[in-house]
C-alpha cells in the first residue's frame, strides 16, 4: 500500500484541477492582455478563479493578487508593505515560529534597516497574546502571524492577535501566513480586521508554483516584480493562467463538504495518536486536540534519528517528512523544535506525519502497525 | 478558418508539453525538498529539464534559476545585480525600446538612487555600438539588451555590444532580454560573454508562469525572493515541478529541427510582407528580411486604428495584436513605436503579427485576403 503522509509539504492535483489546467494550457491559451477573443478565453478563467477565491474568503475580487506561490505571497506582504509604509515607522513584530517564506523577508528587512521583534511562543508553539501587545509600539507598521506552523500544527490565537494590535495601534498592518490554514479553516480576513493574508496553490490539491495574497483595499504596497503593470502594477507577468485556473478549481473544491473533511481528518489524526500511545519514546511535539491543526502530527522519537526514521518508512511506502520539508533538501536545525524548547536529543530525531481528505483509516493503522514493528528495532540499532 | 498570429504574446502549449505537465501534476507529485522517494520524484524532472535547457544553450545547469516567467528573471537579473553590485558603481545601461519588465526595474532603481542612461535607437529600432561604448563609465555596473524587440522585431547586434562593454569596462556586467529570441536563435550566452539572460517559457509553447535566468558562475547577484532557500538561496518557494518539466519539453521541442522552423518562419513572414505590397497606406515598421526576426511583424495601416482592425479581424478568426500585448490591456503609447519615430498617426495605427512553425502558408494567404478587403473598407470609414 502506497500512503502518503507528506500533504503539509506538498498535494496531489485533484481530477478537477488537472482538467482544468489541461483545457487552459491547450485550447483557450490566449494572454489576458491581448485583446482579442483568445485573451478574453483567457481572462474568463481568472475571473472564474477569483470568484471561486473569493467566495471562499468573503472578499471583493480587487482585493486578491496572484502570485508565483506562497512564497513570493509572504515576500510581497512583507517587503512590499514594509517598504511601502517605512515613513510611519521600521519596527516589525513577528514570531519565532515562521516559515523562511517569513523569517527570512524578515531578516532582509533587518539589513535595510528595520527593526524586528521576534517573538517567543509557548511548549506547544503558541504565541503570547500579553507579549504580543508589549511588542506593540507606534513605530510598528506591520505584525505577521502564522495561522498554522508547518511544523507541529500549533494554531495561533489570529483573531484576538489582531483586536489586540489594532487596538494598540491602529496603523499596524497585520498579515497572516495562512498557507497550512487555508482549506483546513473557514478564514474571513476582513471580519477578523486581517490586512494581508497569504495562500499556496499546492498544498490544497492545486497546481505548483501559483499562489495568492489577499491585500485590504487601500492597503499601502509596493510591488517587489515591475513590468507590464498586470494585476493594476501590483504582480506584473502574463499571469498563470493554467495555474490561476488551477488554484481557483482547488479552491473551490477544498471547502465542498467542508465540516465533514475537516471532521474527517481530525479523525485520522485521533486514531493516529490513539494509536501512537502503546509505542514506547514516542513522545508528540504541541497540541494533540481539536484545538491543533487537522492535518498534522508531529512526533519525536527516543534514539532514532529522522532521516533513519522517514527512510525506514520509505521502503514501506509510506511517505512522511523529516522535520519540515518545506525548505530546501540541507539539514538544519528547525526554528520551530527550538523555539518549543523539545529536548536536543529530539532535534534531529522528528518526524511530521501531515495528511489529506483522501488519506484513509486504513492507511492510518498501516502507518501504526509499521512504526509499531520499526521503532523498537530501530531503537535497538541506535542503541548499539 | 481560425488563425493565431500572436504568437509573440503567447503560444499554445505542444502536446509533448502538456503530457509532462498533467504527468508532473497527478502522478509524480511529490515536493522536490523531500527526503523520500516523491520527492526524489520531483526532483527528478528538474534535473531532466535542466538538461533539455542546458544542452540549447551549451550550459552548466548550476547557471540556471527557474522563475515564474520571463518578467520576474528580467527583475532578478536587473535588482538582484544592481543591488549586489552596488558597491562597484550606480550607472546602468539600457534601450529606449525595452519591453516593460526591464525597463519598469530600471526606472525602480532611479528612484532607489541609481542612474540610467537610456540608449536611443535609429528608425529600424537598432542601438547604436558607438553611443553605447560611450556611455560605458568605470561606475557602469550593469548593462541589459534585449536581443529581439517584442514590437518590430528588431535584432540588436548582442555580439558586438557585448565586446565593446567588456573592453571598455571588464566588470560591468550583461544583461540580455532573450524572451521573443531564445527558441528563434541559437544562442551560447557563455561565447558571446553574456553574464545573465532572460527566458520565458509561454512564448516558446511551454507553460505560462514558468521562465528562468541564466547566470554565469560567479556572478553576483541578491535574490528578489527570500525564503526556504530553494535553488541555492537564490530563488526560494517550493518549485514549479510541473511549470519546469513543461518548460524543459518545450525548450527540447523547439530547437528540434531548427534550421527547417527558422526558414519556414522566415517563409511565412516574406510571404505576408510580399502580399501587403498591393495593399494602399500600409507601412512596415523596421526591418524585414532576414537580419530581423523571423517571427514578427509590425505594420502600420494609414486611417486606420489599431484596434478597429484588430477587432474587424477577429471577425474573420485572425488573431493579432494592437502594438504589444505584453503589457496590461491598458492603452498607451507604445515605448518601441516612439523610439523609432513612426509617423504620430501611426501611433495607434499599428498592429503586430508573430508566427510560430505551426502556422501555414494557407492561414498566410487568408489573412492577406481579408487584409486587402478590409483595409480598404475601413479607411473609408474613417475618413468620413
Amino acid at each position: 500500500m502506497e500512503v502518503y503522509f507528506d500533504n503539509a509539504a506538498t498535494t496531489r492535483c485533484s481530477e478537477g484541477v488537472k482538467e482544468i489546467v489541461v483545457r487552459a494550457m491547450s485550447e483557450d491559451y490566449g494572454n489576458p492582455s491581448s485583446l482579442h477573443l483568445k485573451g478574453l478565453e483567457g481572462e474568463h478563467y481568472i475571473k472564474e478563479a477569483k470568484k471561486c477565491i473569493c467566495k471562499t474568503l468573503k472578499i471583493s475580487d480587487t482585493e486578491l493578487i496572484f502570485t508565483s506561490g506562497g512564497t513570493e505571497s509572504n515576500n510581497l506582504a512583507i517587503i512590499g508593505s514594509a517598504l511601502a509604509n517605512k515613513r510611519n515607522g521600521m519596527h516589525l513584530v513577528t514570531t519565532r515560529i515562521e516559515h523562511p517564506a517569513v523569517s527570512n523577508p524578515m531578516k532582509y528587512l533587518e539589513e535595510q534597516g528595520f527593526q524586528v521583534t521576534w517573538l517567543e511562543v509557548d511548549k506547544d508553539g503558541i504565541l503570547s497574546l500579553e507579549q504580543l501587545e508589549q511588542s506593540i509600539t507606534p513605530d510598528t507598521i506591520l505584525v505577521s502571524i502564522m495561522y498554522v506552523n508547518n511544523e507541529i500544527g500549533a494554531v495561533e490565537p489570529i483573531a484576538e492577535a489582531v483586536k489586540l494590535v489594532k487596538a494598540k495601534n491602529p496603523n499596524t498592518l497585520f498579515h497572516v501566513d495562512a498557507i497550512q490554514a487555508y482549506g483546513k479553516y473557514i478564514i474571513y480576513p476582513k471580519r477578523l480586521g486581517i490586512d494581508m493574508m497569504s495562500v499556496s496553490g499546492h498544498k490544497i490539491h492545486g497546481p505548483k508554483g501559483i499562489g495568492f495574497l489577499y491585500v485590504k483595499e487601500k492597503t499601502k504596497l509596493k510591488p517587489i516584480i515591475y513590468g507590464g503593470g498586470q494585476q493594476r502594477g501590483m504582480r506584473s507577468g502574463t499571469e498563470n493562467v493554467a495555474g490561476i485556473a488551477g488554484l481557483g478549481q482547488a479552491a473551490k473544491e477544498i471547502y465542498e463538504q467542508f465540516e465533514h473533511k475537516q471532521n474527517y481528518l481530525y479523525q485520522l489524526k485521533e486514531t493516529f495518536i490513539a494509536g501512537l500511545e502503546g509505542i514506547k519514546g514516542v513522545h508528540i511535539n504541541g497540541r494533540t486536540g481539536r484545538e491543533s491543526a487537522p492535518h498534522i502530527v508531529s512526533l519525536s522519537v527516543e534514539g532514532v534519528r529522522s532521516e533513519v526514521l522517514l527512510h525506514a518508512l520509505e521502503e514501506q511506502q509510506i511517505y512522511v517528512s523529516a522535520g519540515s520539508a518545506c525548505a530546501s533538501n540541507k539539514p538544519a536545525p528547525s526554528n520551530t523544535l527550538q523555539a518549543i524548547h523539545i529536548k536536543k536529543e529530539y532535534l534531529d530525531a522528528t518526524i511530521r506525519i501531515s495528511f489529506c481528505a483522501e488519506n484513509t483509516l486504513e492507511e492510518v493503522n498501516y502507518c501504526l502497525e509499521v512504526l509499531k514493528e520499526l521503532i523498537p528495532r530501530l531503537q535497538k540499532y541506535t542503541r548499539r
